[in-house]
């Protein structure tokens, strides 16, 4: 999550002048919230989490693959990098499945079966940098909303056939916290057996669930490098943050 | 122009089927009007041409890049035809400047510099059938509203360097009319000279002016064939359109 448009200028800094191929993922909920808010749309909740109807996908597919992107991918151009904007649909890059229904209908949400290694290869290999918003589609036609730290975790998966491929998570805070209140107890590094032991004893609360359950699931299928921090990380590695080991 | 979605399939299909390699051009000024309504933004106009301020490009940067863009790519998709949508900024394809304020400031328009055929050519030889909406930028991070007949045109004339291009231009009526109400009336083809008679006998109309305009200025700059009618013209070169020749 990364507040305001100094902050995305830093970031995109850092990105740009990364060396190697590279991918951004992101999303854009709180700028989606804005624009349907102005609309007169309501979110819809159901269980604390999101439902996304048909004018709340609209609304999505406008803010993060519209003006989100474009708006990063025209930064990223003015900083130099050869950024190219991509939704899953865009050259069948990502082809995802409406969410099956089992107690809760989630809408239009996507959860991942494919992702295209060699389109995605061959923008790299040309020295383009993509930029991929939060939707997938099915290629049936329907563009489905998806979690971005999932979309990160699938691309670098299917990535690390072809390319060593070192996955970050940037968020709000230096890592994963011992106290979520205290943004210095970062825990350096978590592995299957301690993650195991902090998530039965509270200590992993349910947000960071999912995030590091998407981090293991990279690091047993191929990538060879997961951390989580600040956006700093990715031109500072003396930052704080936390490494996943299998 | 395409009105409804029937009719958007309609064309979707045809373009799908089409032979060969591909691009495909679109705006979406009524989608914008309708979304900038439902935000409570009011249309800019100065001398009867409308007017780009910044909550307008982002209304258009949201409904052309974002809405329109990914869900013509998904059912494109959904035909069999491999389709990646693009703005102006996506790999630096259409370099465009802020238009120069000589009587009326029209805000972030876009006049086009340059187009990227290497990387155009790139996508099309990968069997990419590339979808522009009608957003460029600046590269120095301004995203511009361009208008998309001249994309359009730009496009044509920039891949007739490497290609044999042909440009046809789809709209709500059959081609260029004798008299605007007559639909039956189409003119088969136009030539400078009779361009410039019609022209000052008031005969072709205001708005047909621009789009005629960047007609010959592609067959001048090495465009094969420019047409002007329907959708269905794309699939069925019997059903009536215009012509234009030097």
């Amino acid at each position: 999550m990364i507040n305001g448009k100094e902050e995305l200028d830093f970031f995109l800094n850092d990105f740009a002048a990364l060396d190697g191929l590279k991918i951004l993922v992101h999303g854009g909920g709180r700028k989606a919230t804005e624009i349907a808010d102005s609309m007169g749309l309501k979110p819809i909740m159901i269980a604390g989490r999101r439902v996304t109807d048909q004018a709340n996908l609209e609304v999505v597919t406008m803010v993060y693959a519209g003006l989100l992107n474009k708006n990063i991918v025209a930064q990223l151009q003015a900083k130099g990098c050869n950024a190219l904007g991509l939704s899953g649909a865009d050259a069948n890059v990502i082809m995802a499945h409406k969410r099956i229904v089992k107690d809760i209908d989630y809408g239009f949400a996507g959860d991942i079966d494919e992702v295209e290694n060699k389109t995605i290869s061959l923008f790299l290999n040309a020295g383009i940098a993509p930029v991929f918003s939060a939707i997938t589609h099915d290629k049936q036609g329907q563009l489905l909303n998806t979690n971005a730290d999932t979309i990160a975790a699938e691309l670098a998966k299917g990535l690390s056939e072809d390319f060593e491929v070192e996955l970050i998570y940037c968020f709000e805070k230096n890592g994963v916290l011992k106290r979520v209140e205290d943004d210095t107890s970062v825990i350096e590094s978590i592995d299957s057996k301690s993650y195991k032991e902090m998530k039965n004893q509270g200590i992993i609360s349910e947000g960071m669930l999912p995030k590091l359950e998407n981090c293991f699931d990279a690091l047993r299928n191929g990538v060879e490098r997961v951390l989580i921090g600040k956006p700093e990380l990715i031109s500072n590695r003396n930052s704080k943050h936390t490494r996943l080991i299998l």
